[in-house]
């Protein structure tokens, strides 16, 4: 009976027990909906593995000879042959994306009338001709469509004049320069550098120069070799003495017509002779071959030391000169196409984490862009095949843009973020370029925020994370740029690049595939964003340091405070340790993740102010606006103290003191979005 | 035995049985977190029951009575008497909010000088001197607090001259008093109504106007009776014959040394003598008493009907005049409070219900602002106590603003704002404004989106939604209005007001808090915000064909094609269509909520552009920015085409292509950001 009673006991307890399993697993539980998983989901390390395990060298070296085939300058044939390119492989049933599409715009550019080519002669006891196409060192350099080395949006014109040298064009290389000579009628050769290339004529016309010359010192580039042919490409990545940078010579960028508007088929565009930042006097680069000859034979006083270059000569200011005639460019409007793709996210499709980088070129492109758009193919390759095998969709959308018309002055990429404006700059977590992915000795990889100390690591050969991270106030001018690339501003931007082109097999492409793609697979899939809130707390504290030491005896003279600043920039570190705090693991309720998230992605929008800087074309941040000053201090504040203090007028200082009121708003007001929610 | 078996079995079925339900809802499903039910939860109906059912006359009269206690003129005694009734209410241990407190500004305001009282005297045939203070039919305007009739932010000065009558002070109106009459010298009398108060005397100064009197017409208030004072308050709500509007006669708005910036201490302070839009010359009102002996004196032609009033004689344009002395204002900088609440969301505290209203009157304030926070005062009570109480807490933060120093200007909204503009603009939903809750005869009600139809139909007496919602264009300079006192743009406005004073008991104060409260609960609460994507695609239709209509002929003529914005606006058509379908009830992932959330949310931002109207101060959104052309379509595009039209010069058509690029892209724009989302 006992016996009995207990089987019927453990029996009971049994089908008691059955019952229970059923009725926990078995009865499909209405209060825990299917999505829950998906909501809770972090970024998967074996994913990321496997992504770095397929990236493969052999198809990026594909990729860059199918892209680098002929030269590919803004919408030339060259240029439609790479649109193809990447439509093809982004809508590859395998291994495209969800999606992908070309956006076109008709922008205006300028170019050298293949029937009148620039030229430049010096006609004195020197008899020189500047050549007019670079040597060719390779067969593919001998293509037709190889364009002659010109400056972008110079003028068409004469220009005859005694020759000067005029260090990097800035404004006050030519203020010190027409203190020695007189510059009416002159042409200046200046240097890359210090100056914008534009800059360089638009900084010497007020003085009466009538044309600037403008060529690259081997100081700045080949390590400061003068190397003599065999020395330099194609024998080893050093460009070679009658290689010339080309380039866009605006200051402004986007399509010159159409400013802040897409441009558009119908779209208004301001008449040519309206367009600012453009040089006024014709301006020509040239290779440091010929810049040797010229400047070796200048006559006149020794430049000062900081003015000297790589040449085995002195640098004189000039003073006997030349005879050059020029004859210049032709603008004219033209249709250009952007390459658009995407992968639509599983859980948050409206947060955007944008990859892109340019794809014209100004010759051949191997390095700038194409080593670029070559890994940007296998990083979609690798994930495009992920997606198709329906292994993996991220949990925020991927754009990946392939921008047209970019070395004319950003124009692809601005265009676009012209057109969908209110879209992007409400959903974008990020954007990360990766244009000249190898270049140099050096991994360069600038970034605002950190991300995965182990990760960058592994890539980064010769700094610590730490010394990246101090070393973000150099990089500024670079963040810069490439945050115009796309000027809704952004809270990460990276820019990447690695090594030496000759390392065998494409391996540092592979690396920086690898670095680019990682990166991009943590934006994407981390639950809470790999940013940190209290990474602008110690830029504020630097750039208010800065401003202390530098102005607050001259600020107190002029009684304007700059306590507000300082206790605006007190609560932001705390409203940044109080948010830092808010990073609390797993299992936390998707709205809140959410929330935390758009703190974290708003934040670095918190410092836009459209109408700060109402002379600085597109620059609306009061943290990161370019300034003229030079300081590493909140800019429209620095570039106001620069003005006053050299004018000294009342009006003057009180904009230092407009700056001041508007840096310390826009921190407080940034430090609010930080701090607890309500 | 098959009796024992049976009874075996049933035991083991019931013990079964019971194990399911332990296992289903006895253990602790993991997978279901306690927060699952609240982001899933939409408004409760029997919640807003007993909102509605608890909103209280007697309450409403004793906020009221205590109020308008004394004056209460921004920064006065009065004002500050008030600060400490808000925040007593809203500190209140049972029936307060969760935290409340006050945020002062230092900003420039006007008073009349009370040892140097403004007079306006006549000398000439008829001699007259115009009340210096109104007539006091009651004991409390005797108080000495009640400030004279002034305009605030006219110059002091004296204006010596003859007196002609300029109609509404609109430009057209000096023009074609210019044309019977030689202007200078003169002092021009006008009615309230047509143009903005500052602006009759702004448009009067070229002509060499040297004062202006305003008063407010019978014709324009009273019903269009020119009642004697039996008739008027208080034996009705008519205005008494020496009654006289007070008012600010600055154009812009907020602090007026701050534009932009937050009006705190250090905070810089543009020099006052670079004000703009505010009077050039001396302004002062007067009373439909004093202005009619004024006006039936004059001499001269006979003004046209439309210029014609209620008084019982012929308005003439004047030529015989008088010789009024007049002394002015003080300007000078005060403190200024306003008084903050806040009730935290529960699900989704990063996203506000903004409700407000200002605190300061010209005198007692009793409609002015004290109708309306009485109503805001009965409807934090009745929210505060169930929060306090722990059977409410809403889905989304509430943020109370009883704004300081509205009457000069909408100063204190307007600092607010300027203050937290980051955070205000993300994640507003929307705000709600009750000013003046009960005047006149009509419910007033004013909004965007549409709400709860069967909310509107239990309060509002006259009309039916659909009429309600064909009024929208009607309304809108007051919806502009309520929107510049919280300039950043939001999708719904309410401003609600409610039939006459004289209901009895404060019946009409209560429909207007359960009306006020019923929206502020549903915007708060609702898992999907109670708007509608397609509302705008109507307005945008309307506005194109209005543009297709008046413009489409002379714009082909000047080769400028409309077909862009016809484009854009069927596009946004579609994509608001798209939207609408995406409304897909209950059950669906909280993530989605959000994004369509923040869909409707930001909808109205993305027509923001802080460039398109650089003379406009604070306007950016490119379909809602004030217009002079006085047509219902974009505004941008009214003004400049009414320019090119008045001058034909080829620039300023330039500028009529401009802004329909302009006004084209942001339609493009925002419906981009309807689509689906990538």
């Amino acid at each position: 009976m006992i016996i009995k009673a207990v089987i019927g006991v453990l029996c009971a307890a049994v089908v008691l027990a059955i019952g229970i399993v059923i009725g926990h697993f078995g009865i499909n539980n209405s209060s825990a909906p299917s999505w829950l998983n998906d909501v809770a989901k972090d970024v998967d390390e074996s994913l990321i593995e496997k992504f770095l395990a397929e990236v493969d060298t052999i198809h990026i070296q594909e990729n860059l000879r199918e892209l680098t085939d002929v030269p590919h300058m803004a919408t030339t044939p060259g240029d439609e042959k790479t649109v193809q390119t990447m439509l093809r492989r982004w809508q590859d049933a395998d291994t495209g994306l969800d999606d992908a599409w070309r956006e076109e715009y008709n922008v205006y550019l300028s170019f050298p009338d293949p029937n009148n080519p620039n030229k430049v002669t010096v006609a004195n006891t020197v008899q020189h001709s500047i050549r007019e196409r670079e040597k060719a060192y390779t067969s593919d350099q001998d293509d037709p469509e190889v364009v002659q080395p010109y400056a972008a949006y110079s003028p068409a014109g004469h220009a005859k004049g005694k020759l000067v040298y005029a260090n990097q064009g800035k404004p006050s290389d030519y203020e010190q320069l027409s203190q020695t000579l007189n510059l009416t009628g002159t042409i200046a050769i200046t240097r890359y550098g210090g100056a914008g290339r534009g800059a360089k004529a638009i900084n010497a016309a007020p003085y009466g120069v009538v044309g600037v010359l403008v060529y690259t010192d081997p100081l700045d580039i080949n390590d400061g070799l003068m190397s003599d042919t065999n020395e330099t490409y194609p024998h080893s990545w050093y460009m070679p003495p009658s290689g010339v940078e080309r380039g866009s010579f605006n200051r402004d960028f986007g399509d010159l017509l159409t400013p802040y508007l897409a441009a558009k088929e119908e779209t208004y565009r301001i008449p040519p002779e309206n367009i600012v930042g453009i040089p006024p006097i014709p301006i020509q680069p040239i290779g440091f071959e010929d810049a040797y000859i010229l400047i070796c034979a200048l006559g006149g006083d020794a430049a000062p030391s900081e003015w000297q270059g790589a040449f085995n000569c002195t640098y004189n200011y000039g003073g006997p000169g030349f005879k050059p005639t020029s004859e210049f460019n032709n603008r004219l409007s033209k249709n250009s196409a952007n390459v658009m793709g995407v992968i639509r996210g599983s859980v948050e499709p409206d947060r955007y984490v944008i990859y892109g980088n340019h794809r014209d070129s100004w010759v051949h492109g191997a390095i700038d862009p194409s080593s670029g758009t070559s890994v940007m193919l296998e990083i979609t390759r690798v994930l495009g095949r992920m997606v198709k095998q329906g292994i993996w969709r991220p949990r925020r959308s991927i754009i990946f843009g392939s921008w047209g018309a970019e070395e004319f002055g950003l124009i692809g990429s601005a265009e676009y973020t012209e057109q969908y404006f209110a879209k992007l700059s409400e959903r974008t977590i990020a954007y990360i370029n990766v244009d000249i992915a190898v270049f140099g000795k050096k991994l360069h990889m600038f970034y605002l925020s950190e991300l995965n100390k182990t990760m960058l690591l592994i890539f980064h050969a010769s700094s610590t994370v730490s010394q990246l991270k101090k070393s973000l106030f150099k990089v500024q001018p670079i963040i810069h740029y490439q945050q115009q690339s796309i000027f809704l501003r952004i809270p990460l931007v990276c820019a990447i690049s690695y090594h030496s082109l000759f390392l065998s097999g494409f391996v540092s492409h592979q690396a920086v595939a690898r670095t680019a793609g990682n990166i991009l697979i943590r934006l994407a899939d981390s639950l809470l964003l790999p940013f940190n809130c209290s990474d602008y707390a110690e830029i504020l504290e630097d750039y208010l340091n800065t401003a202390v030491t530098l102005y607050q005896q001259q600020l107190e003279a002029h009684k304007i405070s700059i306590g507000k600043c300082k206790t605006a920039t007190d609560v932001f570190g705390d409203a940044g340790e109080y948010c830092n705090t808010q990073h609390t693991g797993r299992n936390i309720m998707p709205l809140k993740v959410r929330r935390i998230n758009d703190q974290l992605m708003l934040l670095d929008r918190a410092f836009l102010d459209p109408l700060a800087f109402p002379d600085k074309y597109a620059f609306r941040h009061v943290i990161w606006t370019s300034s003229s000053a030079g300081k590493a201090t909140f800019p429209g504040l620095a570039d106001a103290f620069a003005q006053a203090e050299s004018s000294g007028l009342d009006s003057d200082w009180d904009k230092v003191h407009y700056h001041l009121s508007v840096v310390s708003q826009a921190i407080e007001g940034a430090a609010s979005t930080l701090a607890d929610v309500i």
